[in-house]
């Protein structure tokens, strides 16, 4: 193995057209020349503040096809590979970057000849970063520490070449291994028939056979340190939108989905009994996967079984995320609050009038704190009506009439990092609720589905409500507010400069679903201050 | 009748908090004290380049309740008005505005005792202009005239006191008169038993009676100049909106909607079959609506069968559109170019490359005309490409993935004045089908029913797509094109100073669209410029 040497030096690639100036984002590229695709993906960046991929170029090169025969990429493989790669150069030079990263994974590594292929692209000007396994395993590390709220994690990323299993405690990496276990490795060592015929259970025996053999004493560690399975890669990431398929999902997000056992148990019977022409019709999965997403259904399946777990947890983030954030992020390269990187993240492709979303913020907290006897909830709640209240507007940016429900769609296409799915369902509802009527969950009923959820929807929303109410006239004029909660009212005093009278004509229309979220009769009071 | 005055004055009130700065947007609010309710709207407002709603506040006041007894306003009426007037005060004065418009309508015109209410609105600062029917209809036609590419139409606007009904020929308000056919009158005169039992056939004649009787004279006129009925007011865009539910009609936008004589008749039958609380149940109906909402079917149903019309066209836009372009454009009060003016407005909320946008704009156009022999399409639709290619990329502003969707909800979202529905159809399947996938027309077959719309959306989408991807590396690398067209072959011809290797690569991709639309295969050669 080539060993890594320190991250590339800016490789600072101006277009011809590009001038760039202080107040504008930088744009880094991240190229990623894999065993089977190459990848290059534009990254926008405000400092470390907030980052956006804004273009993403893909082309399927299927560079390790045939290494496992003599250890060698073969021609027509390295052909693919450098016109792949000459288009990005291209590319690259039109747009003008700030800086580039390049890397490349198993297939550059493990190739006995790969000089055939890093001699041209020296000269082209792109010699990319060889990565070993650990520095692979590595960057999926920093992907998840940056883009999830979990702390300990077994994080696994099947490429086409490679399948690298890490150790991640306390965000941080702990070790990492690669293994010769990639999905085009796999299926040509044994399922090459798939084309003609579906697998059979023969075969299926085989890779299993095989990943014991080679993962076999890795899974002993697994059992013993019960985290998470965190999941990246092109073919999980296929994998779980066909299950989110299957199972009319509500959400449209990879990110932070669970993908438990019976979906994938079922989703890997479809996929196997089908040839690969049969699987195109398979609603979800990519046209030029679908002969590999058996090698690679046959893998999690086989994980999942075998490490104990309920469930793996997708990741969308993986190695060319952890490419930009090593580069972006002074060492260690940790977000410090994901979640609220991530409010800020969304909330800035917005414009909103800061000051009114501040002061919306700012009264929900103190009403969530002031009524905390009534509702009991937790400060996994108060934070969610923290990131509601900071978005809550964000639908304006389509048009002023049902800004409400823009909002929600906006911020549901969006996502956020570090929030669980039933979370964002529950931003969702919040933003969609915070105007009028009475909150339902609606199509996210599967995602909550516990009274106590429905509840806590509507102890949020009156709180989000109320509070965008109290705002009414966008100016922050309610300085201070104070509950006196008794056994049937519930008393709010208000003070302000000035009679807050818009505010409080709005506010008393919330009278219901207070009453609904807190059985008690809302009462609103003006104190000058 | 009061006569009109010339507008008022900038009636600037700037809030507290408020310093405006010269490349800040203007905020105007407009007040309209209606028969019915009133509302309070403010608009945001660059220059004369766009304009968009940003706030509205709407209390029902019924404040010409009774009106039909005696001709004085009732006290209880008198202080609902003003305490919603109150209201409307301290919002402005908190939130600060750039210019406020006050105006209102039938009940104060028609009142005998109207001084009781414009006193304490003179006390407040807010006396409106008391608008007389011609310049209330006046008002009407210019929000017509400036949000939809008519040129001649018959405008109606039903309000809670009175009915307008005035000719608008080219763009230009010819004569209105304002009939005292409000729907709450007609509800107090006629409907007054519908709290408890359905409106009965005999109730529906009187009211036929009376609005032949009133109305009778001016059908003639109608009938003689067959323009386009073109209505507004709340009741209208209930009765619309409700339809829309009946129908399941692919769009959620209400201006530019044809509501057609069947959904009409369907929809008054179930309107007049159901006592008030009933009607609540009905979707699309708004609650504080639906007892006067019988009196606004059989006002527009008969309408619809006297005029030999198929179809009622809805404006979105009214009153206080008029009173604010009034205000914001010099006389005659026109925007030159409706359509590509609501583009550039739309455009505007969303950032967007701009160079890039102008060059797929360029680009899509030269490509429609090269290839006009093949299409045969029109002036409308080169537009309609144009507008497309000017908003591709709108979506961006969600996130990169999936873009094209999330561009074509926010468009279907924002509405496009002066767009027939089935062009913002056809505009949301362009921007949707910009990159990849052949074009289906999915939900919006209703809209777009014609084997010729399916091959319409291939060649624009063709056209489009192309352009897009000739355009991949987002510098305008391709100067000039030309199209050779064989027989069986189109051979397009870029000009450039360098080959511009990422666009040709892209553009290979779209032989599948091309030869689907042009019935030709796509060649693509480079020629240094």
């Amino acid at each position: 193995m080539i060993e890594s040497s320190e991250p590339l030096a800016a490789a600072v690639v101006p277009g011809d057209q590009r001038a760039p100036t202080a107040d504008e984002a930088r744009r880094i590229g991240v190229i990623d020349l894999g065993s089977n695709t190459a990848r290059l993906v534009v990254f926008e960046c405000n400092g470390t503040s907030s980052y956006r991929m804004v273009d993403s170029v893909r082309e399927r090169v299927r560079l390790a096809e045939g290494l496992n025969q003599d250890g060698t990429l073969k021609p027509a493989a390295i052909s693919r590979a450098l016109a792949a790669m000459e288009l990005f150069h291209d590319f690259v030079m039109a747009v003008g970057l700030d800086g580039l990263e390049v890397i490349a994974t198993s297939a550059v590594r493990d190739a006995a000849n790969r000089e055939e292929i890093l001699g041209p692209l020296r000269e082209l000007g792109l010699e990319p970063r060889v990565l070993d396994g650990h520095l692979e395993a590595a960057y999926g590390v920093l992907a998840v520490a940056n883009t999830s709220c979990v702390d300990n994690a077994w994080v696994i990323d099947q490429g086409g070449g490679s399948l690298q299993l890490s150790l991640m405690e306390h965000r941080t990496y702990q070790h990492g291994e690669a293994f010769q276990l990639g999905t085009l490795r796999l299926t040509e060592a044994f399922l090459a028939s798939e084309h003609t015929r579906p697998v059979t259970p023969a075969q299926v025996r085989e890779v299993e056979n095989h990943l014991e053999k080679t993962l076999g004493p890795a899974l002993e560690a697994l059992r013993q340190k019960p985290y998470p399975l965190v999941c990246m890669g092109g073919t999980v990431r296929n994998l779980a939108s066909a299950a989110q398929h299957q199972q009319q999902y509500p959400l449209n997000l990879l990110h932070g989905y669970r993908l438990r056992q019976q979906p994938l148990e079922q989703l890997t019977r479809l996929v196997l009994q089908r040839t690969v022409n049969e699987r195109q019709a398979l609603p979800g999965l990519s046209t030029d996967r679908a002969d590999v997403i058996g090698a690679g259904a046959i893998t999690f399946r086989w994980l999942l079984r075998k490490s104990q777990r309920k469930e793996l947890v997708i990741s969308g983030a993986g190695v060319r995320e952890g490419a930009l954030l090593r580069r972006l992020l002074p060492a260690p390269h940790l977000i410090e609050d994901v979640r609220r990187f991530s409010i800020g993240n969304v909330a800035s492709h917005y414009p909103q009038p800061v000051v009114h979303t501040e002061n919306v913020v700012r009264l929900a907290l103190q009403l969530f704190d002031q009524l905390q006897p009534l509702h009991g909830l937790a400060a996994a709640d108060r934070l969610l009506l923290e990131a509601a209240a900071g978005l809550h507007d964000i639908g304006m940016a389509v048009s002023y009439y049902r800004h409400h429900r823009h909002g929600a769609f906006l911020l549901e296409a969006a996502g956020l990092d570090g929030f669980e799915h039933h979370e964002i369902a529950m931003l969702s509802l919040l933003v969609r609720y915070h105007r009028k009527s009475i909150p339902s969950r609606g199509a996210f009923a599967t995602l909550l589905a516990g009274e106590e959820d429905e509840r806590r929807l509507w102890s949020l929303a009156a709180c989000l409500r109320l509070a965008e109410h109290l705002e009414r006239s966008r100016t922050g004029r309610i300085g201070d507010l104070e509950f006196k909660i008794a056994d049937d009212v519930a008393t709010l005093h208000l003070k302000s400069k000035v009679p807050p009278t818009v505010e409080i004509w709005e506010a008393r229309k919330d009278a219901e679903l207070f009453e609904l979220a807190f059985e008690r009769k809302l009462e609103i009071q003006h104190r000058p201050s």
